[in-house]
């Protein structure tokens, strides 16, 4: 039995506790100064000063395996375009040993420092790197000793129909392991959205596993296949297993078209990410909640062959969404950050996250007033405890 | 005379240099290790151990006499209009003690923080405070021993016209020293744009002062009366002394009615300066640089009665400016670090800013490998050094 005891810190800037951690698990929340002596068991314990703590932020949309993160400067190229984007990738990646075990633990300790401690990750599998990538980071992720938990999303980057022989690859990853398989842009990177999604939900039905789709087409365009999308999944029993990622299009339909499609998606049971960039269109996240549709924050890539932005940070993402969203009140601001934390728990198949008794320990300690100060100037992490392990120390990362 | 030594910084990345300040000035830079011996008489040295220097940042347009920066957290309310904003600053600011010293200071110290060593800054004049914030902001400045070089706009709020007294309160700011006087929405606010500014016009003629206009409207109402300035503008031969600050209509404008306007501007010899709004329409910066139409960045308030964002970093205006407008080019991310500092000179009437001989020893070092990784980043400011003066050593504030 391994112990840590969390002393005097502010769950979401309330009264001070203290936190034992037993076995990776918070075991007891008390009142500060007030915790029940154990100091002859404890075997670690840190002053929280005061500090403010978060439950560990999930990040529910990542691409752990194509950043540059740690190699020398990589200036930008390529159209920009998705497709000119992908081509761009397909180019230049083996110039600079992309994928690697390397490069994907460089990006979760990243993700560490900044205080995620779990994070849902779209693997490229493609004809040219197969499954290797995810190989990869599954290693990245275990040399890491389970700090951050990892969950992976095979996705077809390059296309699916377009490519023969990615269904297979993705096939085998369901197989395998990954969590969910992903899917791009059914009608104009495939140009054939029924034939991709049917492809997909043939394989997810049948191996058990969720779908994760990058959709970038806007408008009616985008629309037409979140209704496939919803369609489908009500068909397959999939209720719960499908997200959405980025769907521009949603923020950007006429009120009605947009109030209908948020209940056609909160029916069939489908989830959104989204990385909230400054010039999308807002979503309609009240609506979105009011009708049951979860939405989760991620990073995107970050320091990659399509952007050279990002930093891991997932407060940043957090304030860019309620930025993009004119969110002002204390409760609309906290809320962005329980998107960055409490509300990621679903997009990593977690039912008890948070700083409560059962949890996995993963806690981030902020020198902040309250949640809505965390949010605005989104500060340093003091301390960053994954799984009871001590990640961040004084601002340093340990591992 | 007073000297420093500067040893071993990059600057924009570039190769290694010594940096000499003499009396507040730069005096020589030669290549690392290759500085005049001058160690006899260098009454202090700083290792710069290879960190990234860049020239200190102008903020271009803030308001450091509303903040409640320092206090305990104040939540957000009042209605999310330009005049309800107004109605509720005017409320509850006495609540809060705005303006004071003491505010403008804690502001001014965040700047300083971050890197800014000058800024211009509005500060509100209206029937209540009168002229006491300029002069709190100046005492403010002071006491800071003119670390930060700071520009006044007389600031009319609460409005011109419609508030009797208050063209008289500017006339007295501009013959007291502030170097511009500012206005308001003259069409929404005052309900008379042709009213507001030439009374602003004859003011600014008479004295000899700049004029700074917040302009908020959208669409053809904001374009008519970016004209009636460009035409009194001229008409007063005030050319180079404008400025239009956040004019959110000229992003939206069709584009040959955008291109038109461009040109009368740049022929009007007007300025303007933005603090980015992720919801607001990117600007034409091209057109407007290649048009001779200088472009600032500022903060705009910090944790006032208006929002309660912003934390005083002018490298994360620079970078939301970067990811509004799209940018991505190793050029253009260089060049949206240099609004924040090179271009930001003229807004504070600096015709030597940079890290070259003679100007003044305005510096900021930071851990970071080029100008792009320090926009992306926007990295902890190792070294700030104001005027000759060390205000942030390894990252901590010294004054």
């Amino acid at each position: 039995m391994t112990s840590l005891l969390l002393a005097d810190v502010r769950p979401w800037g309330g009264d001070a506790v203290d936190v034992t951690i037993i076995d990776g698990l918070i075991s007891d929340l008390s009142p500060a100064g007030n915790s029940t002596d154990s100091s002859t068991e404890t075997e670690q314990r840190i002053d929280g000063r005061g500090l403010l703590a978060l439950p560990g932020f999930v990040n529910a949309h990542a691409h752990v395996d194509k950043s540059w993160w740690g190699q020398p400067w990589v200036s930008y190229g390529g159209q920009p375009t998705t497709q000119g984007r992908i081509a761009h990738e397909r180019a230049e990646r083996d110039k600079y040993g992309i994928p690697s075990v390397d490069g994907a633990k460089a990006v979760l300790r990243e993700f560490l420092r900044h205080g995620t401690t779990a994070t849902r990750t779209h693997v490229d599998v493609d004809l040219g790197v197969e499954l290797r990538g995810i190989a990869n980071v599954l290693e990245a992720a275990a040399a890491l000793g389970g700090a951050i938990d990892v969950e992976i999303v095979a996705f077809p980057q390059d296309g699916v129909l377009r490519r023969p022989g990615v269904l297979d690859l993705l096939d085998k990853a369901a197989a395998e392991g990954a969590t969910s398989i992903g899917g791009l842009d059914p009608a104009t990177i495939d140009r054939d959205p029924v034939g991709q999604l049917d492809a997909l939900f043939e394989i997810a039905a049948r191996r058990g596993v969720g779908i994760d789709l990058h959709l970038h087409d806007h408008g009616d365009l985008g629309a037409f296949q979140y209704e496939l999308i919803a369609e489908r999944t009500v068909q397959a029993g999939l209720q719960g297993k499908v997200n959405v990622s980025h769907g521009f299009a949603l923020g950007e339909l006429a009120p009605a078209r947009q109030s209908e499609m948020v209940d056609q998606l909160g029916e069939a049971g489908i989830s959104w990410t989204t990385v909230a960039p400054a010039t999308s269109a807002p979503l309609p996240f009240r609506e979105m909640r009011a009708a049951g549709v979860p939405i989760g924050l991620g990073t995107d890539g970050i320091r990659d062959l399509w952007s050279p932005y990002g930093d891991g940070d997932l407060l940043q993402i957090a304030r860019g969404f309620a930025r993009l969203h004119g969110l002002r009140t204390d409760e609309d601001l906290t809320y962005a950050v329980e998107l960055a934390t409490t509300y990621g728990a679903s997009f990593v198949h977690r039912e008890n996250h948070g700083l409560t008794v059962g949890a996995r320990a993963d806690i981030v300690l902020l020198d902040a007033e309250n949640a809505p100060d965390v949010l605005v100037r989104a500060p340093r992490r003091e301390y960053v405890i994954a799984g009871g392990q001590v990640v961040v120390r004084d601002g340093e990362l340990q591992v």
